[in-house]
């Protein structure tokens, strides 16, 4: 279905559009005096060398900050761990943070939580970094140093430029090479020229009541991510695991009419992925392929978007795209707004 | 329906029966020449004081982990994470862990995954320590100490006992009051006697596709552990949520006709559960609540199930225990047979 312009999902589709643009404003904005402040946070990052990464989000954010972890533990060589905020905020947990680097990340830069966090953090002795689209929020003034994703204003619910947005902050904050990323954007931009192509695999997936997503290594936060935005925009029951996780238990679930969609990009994390479809082939899996290394599997079922290869820390950035067009048009191939899901604010607040 | 000697769910009935007396057993071998090695493992971990804890493990081993974390976070007051084997395994990572204690949990012991991730961490300087059901296992001999849980074999492919035995050593070695677990063999006892209740339950979730489990702090791990059991039993699909996450973006899935399983025990997680309990009345969810504080919800849609109270730092070992056999009656109700689910083993070799 085409996306009319004020129609339902407009919103979504013109953010989603506006990624490849987004990408090379924040390219575009290095040096110590850059308007984004990534390069002057990562220079506070070296100058105290953490010897320990936390970071903590909700929601897509969260996403975002999961790859962050992977990135910390592969090429920081420096253990990491996902906070979960109520042991701070519910259960008044103070622990010893020195040698600690906190990373809040969030769009809004609004929700309590995470400010009290990042805030019991400070006082306990860690540096904190923030990494938000709204730089005059309050996790971004809390913080020791504060990096804008310069997303511009995110309008749908449904977050998409300001997650790959912050993917890229990520990259570049934690030592990600800058020239790695600059074909970014131009692949990007090839990538979401393929709308007519994700619209019609949607209709495929029209009456698919659940769905299995699944990625392993750097791509598992993909699957995450492309499961919540089906949830939120298309009320799919899309349930994310990693791949090694799938085959501990979930994979009693996965039948035909269950569809898989699984992220399998060149490089190590693809290639630790390999028995995972040879079990959803054994189980005659219907299974969508995204990525670098999509393939079509065993026995013809199913389908694949082949992605352009990229370094595989960066590789999230283009895998997330047809996800994002496939969730907008299955939800409006339903009569939902994707822009307005029910029971859904843009900000949520949690204590 | 009624578990009979050797029919489906026979093993898993058995097995979860014999939890109180697992605990029992492990609870009565204190001291430093005690079999489970508890004791002697918590000596050496406050000899060394770590500064950070990872933890590594996967499927139901993971949520013990997941309750290790809270426990490390709130009880010690360090800094914790959940690593992805995937990032030493497959991309080589190579962390510098001095002052971090890693600690390996699972049921057999014997993954490959796991045991290659225990060894990167001691090469990379770690206090290494496993907790597994198989003092004889790679895992077991591989770490610098080993905690044995007592719970002697699980021949089920749907881990129970092992779980709980899991969740109990884990509170001993990290600081735990015994005295303070002394009356949780008894109170699991009578909860388990509550069996003919759950039965009729169970009857009225027969038909369901998809459920949602939600719980917060202590109790979310509880959450994710009883969705896998009815993932992996009845083939359930159901998605587990933290209590703050439900409110990013799968709220939108919740609907009268996806049953809710809420896990709310009195203390700080319940607490700031209650914001969540909101949100779903007011979306006219249907809510059994399971816990010491479970209540029944606005309207009166849904059921309850109240437990015993306890320190929320054991309340999980009972709060498991009515999915547990929920999972089981569900599962034998539409024909399947717990204990040997379709597609899995009971134990599962990830790389």
């Amino acid at each position: 279905m085409t996306t009319t312009l004020g129609g339902p999902g407009a919103l979504m589709a013109s953010e989603t559009a506006e990624q490849p643009a987004v990408w090379r404003r924040l390219l575009a904005d290095s040096g110590p005096s850059g308007a984004s402040g990534v390069d002057a946070a990562a220079a506070l990052v070296r100058r105290r060398s953490p010897r320990f990464v936390l970071l903590v989000a909700r929601g897509t954010s969260d996403h975002a900050a999961l790859h962050a972890k992977y990135l910390v533990e592969i090429t920081l060589g420096l253990p990491a761990g996902l906070v979960s905020p109520s042991t701070f905020t519910a259960y008044g947990a103070r622990p010893d943070l020195r040698d600690v680097l906190m990373i809040a990340v969030s769009q809004s830069g609004g929700s309590p939580d995470l400010l009290r966090t990042l805030e019991v953090a400070k006082a306990g002795g860690a540096l904190t970094v923030s990494v938000t689209n709204n730089a005059g929020s309050a996790l971004a003034t809390t913080a020791d140093a504060h990096v804008d994703v310069l997303a511009g204003p995110e309008r749908a619910v449904a977050a998409t430029k300001s997650y790959t947005a912050q993917l890229l902050a990520l990259y570049l904050l934690l030592g990600g090479a800058p020239s790695a990323a600059a074909p970014l954007p131009d692949l990007g931009a090839g990538v979401l020229d393929r709308d007519a192509e994700i619209a019609a695999l949607a209709t495929r997936y029209r009456f698919a009541e659940r769905m299995i997503t699944t990625g392993r290594g750097y791509s598992y936060p993909t699957a995450r991510e492309a499961a919540l935005k089906l949830m939120e925009t298309a009320y799919v029951s899309a349930q994310a695991f990693s791949g090694a996780d799938l085959l501990h238990g979930p994979l009693a679930l996965v039948e035909p009419r269950v569809p898989v969609l699984a992220v399998v990009s060149a490089g190590p994390g693809g290639e630790a992925f390999r028995p995972v479809l040879d079990a959803l082939a054994e189980r005659h899996a219907d299974v969508l392929t995204v990525g670098s290394a999509a393939v079509s599997t065993a026995g013809g079922a199913g389908a694949e978007i082949r992605l352009p290869e990229t370094p595989d820390a960066l590789a999230p950035l283009l895998e997330i795209l047809p996800f994002q067009l496939l969730a907008r048009h299955v939800a409006v191939d339903r009569g939902g707004d994707p822009d307005a899901p029910r029971g859904l604010r843009k900000v949520t607040e949690t204590l």
